[in-house]
């Protein structure tokens, strides 16, 4: 999951939402003949939506889906075999050849979408106290930290000052700019731990994240020659969160890392007592782009071929951890949907689009490419999974109001796994943003998020976070709603 | 903490035992009276065993503790100013003379005792994956370790060789000698997570970590060139946990390290699908063993100097963490018992000893210095804390059940924070086992251990793992007791 802004607002609203839904009761089951309804005298009759075969379809869709291992063995072979998938990397580029083969496997038709990546290669990232107050002799104290994404390198030998601590941009902004000229700063904004374990984990995030994404450039302005934030996430662990950083065209590039939550707790106090240096040594590599690509997989529809639901992740991962979170398994439940609707003879309306987005971590370069060779064409609806793989509540919806009257028949089924959550957002998916600003009604599964920030863009990124329980029941969401979408009587109102 | 088989048999009595306790309800508060029986015409009257004067100074040093920040200071100090204290290095140095001269201050006689230790010298610690099925071209995984304490190196450019993986030792001896000879073998043993949460963290500990200590030997015997095992410990945030390997006189000395619980799952299951090869670089240096020392600061005791009552932790850490839980947390706990015993003018009749000692952690030369210098003293009574500072339960007991049934009133007291319990244990501390041994009743708080083996021997032992509040309340126990201990109006029976 990237940072973008309105990503960032969709995770708050769609979390604020869950909130208020969850102190709701649970949409009542909807009979099938709810949603087909008898040709009384009405005046105007309500329209069929989904036939009685649709919704039994679904039905054996969300059964085999909760009962099939395919996804959990996609995630494990991401993450273990081909490991970390950071755009322009020979793992990416194994991973495109392992999901095209897939996909082609299932009976898809495969392509691959050429485009250009970044290539931005993590280095030697060390960092140590190399003086502050009650220091035994001839030590320094290590730090723990990573370079965040796009970080342009220190010197070789390191670049060696003192650091000074901030909480916040406005504090910060309050020093007089020769407090910070040649300084290292330090944002010490804390990641609300109690928020997420409330299920507010992307507001949470989006509360620290303006630090990664936008203090490096804030720093640099005020002459800083490096930038530290604390990583934003919940881990208590020593672990440092990775995650682009957007350098801003009116500062200067400098180095930029993320340190461990106790690494910032630990030069915040050690400031306050006096003078503390650090020195940073970051090495990572900007490279030429690489030639990569989305993968697209179609089954094509029976009836309106022309009209297209995707359903996608994004396939690149951040480089700490082996990226099953985030996101294999998004990658992984999009795959088992056409896996299911091939292997159950179903025959889809429409056509099923499944796409493993390149580069969703640090340029976003495969959405933008696609909606480029593609944006122009029919797209009924488009689906992104990219909140990891906690136990689903159901659906976010990011389109007109009818749109979640029209689905309350598939609720009703979802919420035979409690998955029957039907929420209105503003956002579902930062690959599928450029269709949602097409005006493509977009749709994500709402997921259990309260530990996926402790995990999220970190080396603890692995497979073993996953419970293949609730994998599967993201994969019954995500097989059941494409499906009803591709098969629906009646066009999404835009 | 460190790995003597003595001790983890006490930890899981002492998790046993305090499970059982669980499920009895608190003691009842016993008041003041009933410790001083009225002169009834009793046939043998009771002897008074506490004063009123020290049952009435008992709970004014309690409540002195609950409030005071004087420990977490000194935690802070140890943690953050100094950082690890491995023996032999110069934090370690450092941290003695500052608790040295912070014991002064309080007013206690200081002594450094003077004792040679080993001074092992962590290197680089890298390994990768360099063969495994499904490799992307050209590349590695990395696979996140640490080196076992005391290992030896591997070659300073590695050692690369087919890794295999068993669950225990029986499976290990199960293979041929030819499977074992020239690969690297991994104890793959999990560490119970589920029994930990439960309170069993000491019995979940014990039950794994047989490999850290054995592992390596074992592996050595039937040819292996090098050890890695699972981390003992409850982390699943990729956090290597180490701690002293036992090499044994009969077995070659091979490099031993341990990878994260993640890392041991991705080799296993990889191992499962075909060969896999890694390189392994430990680089670690066992340098001559230096002068170090145990802490000693008494209080002399008013009436029976000569009696004494050891109050303790260990000052010396691991290396990859700062020591806050490990065991910071115990030596600032003995020295808020001096301080508050002196800050609130209470005279114990006996000499409270407080000792900080030196390489608990890997070889105990502290403890075993001090019974070849010390041995023949008096010693009253001997406690630790070397368990974290988690909120205390009560008070283990390793002596006679008289013991139990005279500190009765002393529960009474410590259930106020909830801290009332009194167990009779095998074991209370590794560094007061020679006294132990030599028949002085033992002492040591029982701690809620339930989080304290996702932190231990980890870089995640910081301070921030320390709620100021659960310090104090270790201290109150700890400061309660030595008081009480050293005015009893009755010997201990031994």
């Amino acid at each position: 999951m990237s940072l973008s802004r309105s990503t960032i607002i969709a995770i708050i609203v769609t979390l604020w939402t869950a909130r208020a839904w969850a102190q709701q009761s649970a949409p009542e089951a909807t009979s099938t003949s709810s949603a087909i309804p008898a040709g009384t005298a009405s005046p105007s009759p309500t329209p069929v939506i989904f036939s009685p075969q649709t919704l039994a379809e679904l039905k054996r869709l969300q059964q085999a889906a909760l009962r099939s291992d395919y996804a959990y063995k996609q995630v494990a072979h991401l993450a273990n075999n081909i490991g970390p998938r950071l755009s322009g990397s020979s793992q990416a580029a194994k991973s495109i050849e392992y999901v095209a083969s897939e996909l082609k496997a299932i009976g898809c038709e495969v392509q691959l979408e050429r485009v250009m990546v970044s290539h931005w290669v993590r280095g030697e990232e060390t960092a140590e106290l190399v003086q502050f107050p009650g220091q035994a002799e001839n030590t320094t104290q290590k730090i723990v930290l990573c370079a965040l994404g796009g970080s342009v390198p220190t010197p070789t030998e390191g670049i060696e000052a003192e650091v000074i601590a901030v909480r916040n941009f406005d504090e910060l902004k309050s020093l007089p700019r020769n407090k910070v000229a040649g300084k290292i700063v330090l944002f010490n904004c804390p990641f609300d731990k109690q928020m997420a374990a409330e299920g507010r984990g992307g507001e949470a995030y989006g509360e620290a994240v303006v630090y990664r994404s936008k203090g490096p450039a804030a720093a640099a302005r005020q002459g800083a020659v490096a930038c530290l934030i604390r990583s934003v996430g919940g881990a208590d662990y020593r672990l440092p969160h990775t995650g682009l950083t957007d350098y801003e065209g009116d500062a200067p590039k400098i180095p930029a890392g993320a340190v461990t939550a106790e690494d910032a707790d630990l030069i915040a106090d050690l400031v306050r007592q006096g003078p503390v240096k650090i020195k940073l040594v970051l090495t990572p590599q900007t490279l030429p782009d690489v030639e990569s690509a989305n993968v697209i997989g179609d089954i094509k529809g029976s009836e309106h071929p022309e009209q297209v639901i995707i359903v996608s992740g994004h396939l690149d991962s951040w480089d700490l951890g082996t990226g099953a979170i985030d996101d294999a398994a998004g990658v992984a439940v999009s795959m088992e949907a056409a896996n299911l609707i091939q292997k159950l003879g179903l025959k889809p309306k429409r056509t099923i689009r499944v796409v493993a987005w390149m580069n969703e971590e640090n340029g976003s370069a495969g959405s933008k490419q696609y909606a480029k060779d593609y944006g122009k064409e029919n797209h009924f609806a488009a689906m992104e999974t990219d909140g990891g793989a906690g136990h689903p509540l159901g659906l976010n919806i990011k389109g007109k109001a009818e749109v979640k009257k029209m689905l309350a028949p598939v609720a009703a089924i979802l919420q035979q796994s409690g998955a029957g959550m039907l929420n209105l957002v503003e956002h579902c998916g930062a690959d599928i943003e450029p269709l949602e600003k097409a005006g493509v009604p977009a749709f994500s599964p709402i997921q259990d998020s309260r530990f996926y920030f402790n995990y999220h863009h970190t080396a603890a990124d692995t497979l073993d976070k996953i419970a293949p329980k609730e994998l599967a029941e993201n994969s019954a969401v995500i097989a059941v709603v494409a499906y009803a979408l591709a098969n629906m009587e009646q066009p999404l109102p835009r």
